[in-house]
């Protein structure tokens, strides 16, 4: 369970500002685990820590509004997760897929700014509208061995730059999620420092894109990761970005002392 | 009437890509007055440029949704565009206001990829969500003496990264928008080249931003242009950002010769 709920925090924490330490809600051995999400299941119950009823939905499954294009790239992907080994026997790969969710799970005091009203309406950026196919459909896999992440994402008709392009912004807005959640990944709870990104090509409004995600380097506190946007076929580069992320804990976030 | 079309249409231009040249819908003289958008009113009918009914709706005017504060500074920088000469005449200053609707229009084949339903449904990703306050609410304003542009931007709660934060691809998003509506009044059509941002500190949901931008240089085509999001009262430096655009005519973008 616990290790669902690490992974599910894991990849929360990726989002936006790249998660945060979380003293005042979980132990030792739970964080642990928020920094090894991959770790075996841990008997510890944690589901108290999920704010709201049932079961969240994963955003990051197959819908209608998915081209045939993009479900080749993801069963693609998800045909990696479950590598056989010589014996043919079933066997967990280096692959993962992430899950995806439309709220940052209120572990800490995020929500402080907001009135009671508002916490409760707010919702991850690259999730907040609930039309199928509208805007960012996506799902991204995760390779703990080569520290990669790739994401294959449809860019919906309401992500409009240019007529019938994608907007800049939104392609920063999934470069920075993307290296986002490698980062918080490798690191844990991260913050975005920079994202510098070179835009190559205009994005047609409906493709499905490739975006990979490398790290380049760890030093210290500092993971740098490098990316490229490109065709789902690999041909045509889009975008490249370079990202830093700095290692955070929630004090600096929330103006309390770390 | 081509005055208010041309600011119209350079204030879509210069959203996402930028815009580009028209040269199959628009004539020399039309093309002219984009590129300079602050010239006087041209007796030449432009309307059916417009491809919706009605007049479109303004979303930078203030709703109900935005705050004292956001109200304060629309106000402040709005009394700016109507400056008063010696003798007490009301004459225009330097300042403008930037009208911005929810739709590039439809002057070129930009809809090319999209089906015709997905072409009428298509939205400028910052106007994208209809309910007022939930996300991008703002407010652009253009000092052509200066080469200046500040926008007054309030984030709303469907635009969250980290609990109750802003998400960094949503200050990337508004960053390339006030940017790039700089870089296209000085220039013409452009489209975004790179976008290199340092984010400083987080910034709360429902926080009410300034976003300062100043062009560096010209180059020949290429517009250098800096920027700054600070909090309202401008003590607080959340995000620095230095981007590049190109000017740009329509054919690279869509394929077809220039």
């Amino acid at each position: 369970m616990l290790g669902h709920i690490a992974r599910r925090l894991g990849h929360q924490m990726s989002n936006g500002l790249k998660g945060m330490n979380l003293p005042h809600v979980l132990t030792k051995e739970t964080h642990r685990h928020l920094q090894s999400p991959f770790d075996t299941i841990c008997p510890v119950s944690m589901m108290s820590l999920w704010p709201f009823s049932g079961k969240p939905q994963d955003f990051s499954q197959p819908n209608s509004s998915w081209s045939p294009e993009m479900v080749r790239l993801y069963e693609h992907y998800n045909a990696l997760c479950d590598a056989e080994n010589e014996n043919g026997e079933k066997k967990r790969g280096p692959w993962r897929k992430l899950p995806s969710y439309d709220r940052t799970i209120k572990y800490a005091t995020g929500g402080v700014h907001l009135s009671k009203l508002v916490q409760a309406k707010a919702r991850l950026f690259t999730r907040c509208i609930e039309e199928e196919g509208a805007a960012f459909e996506y799902v991204a896999f995760l390779n703990k061995v080569e520290k990669t992440c790739v994401c294959v994402f449809q860019a919906g008709h309401l992500l409009e730059g240019a007529p019938g392009h994608l907007h800049g912004g939104a392609i920063a807005t999934m470069i920075d999620t993307v290296t986002g959640t490698l980062a918080g990944y490798l690191s844990g709870p991260v913050m975005t420092a920079y994202l510098n990104t070179n835009y190559r090509s205009p994005v047609p409004l409906g493709s499905v894109l490739l975006i990979h995600c490398a790290l380049d380097r760890i030093e210290g506190k500092k993971i740098f990761v490098n990316c490229k946007v490109t065709s789902s076929d690999e041909s045509k580069l889009h975008t490249e970005a370079a990202a830093l992320f700095v290692s955070i804990n929630i004090g600096p976030l929330f103006g309390t002392q770390s």
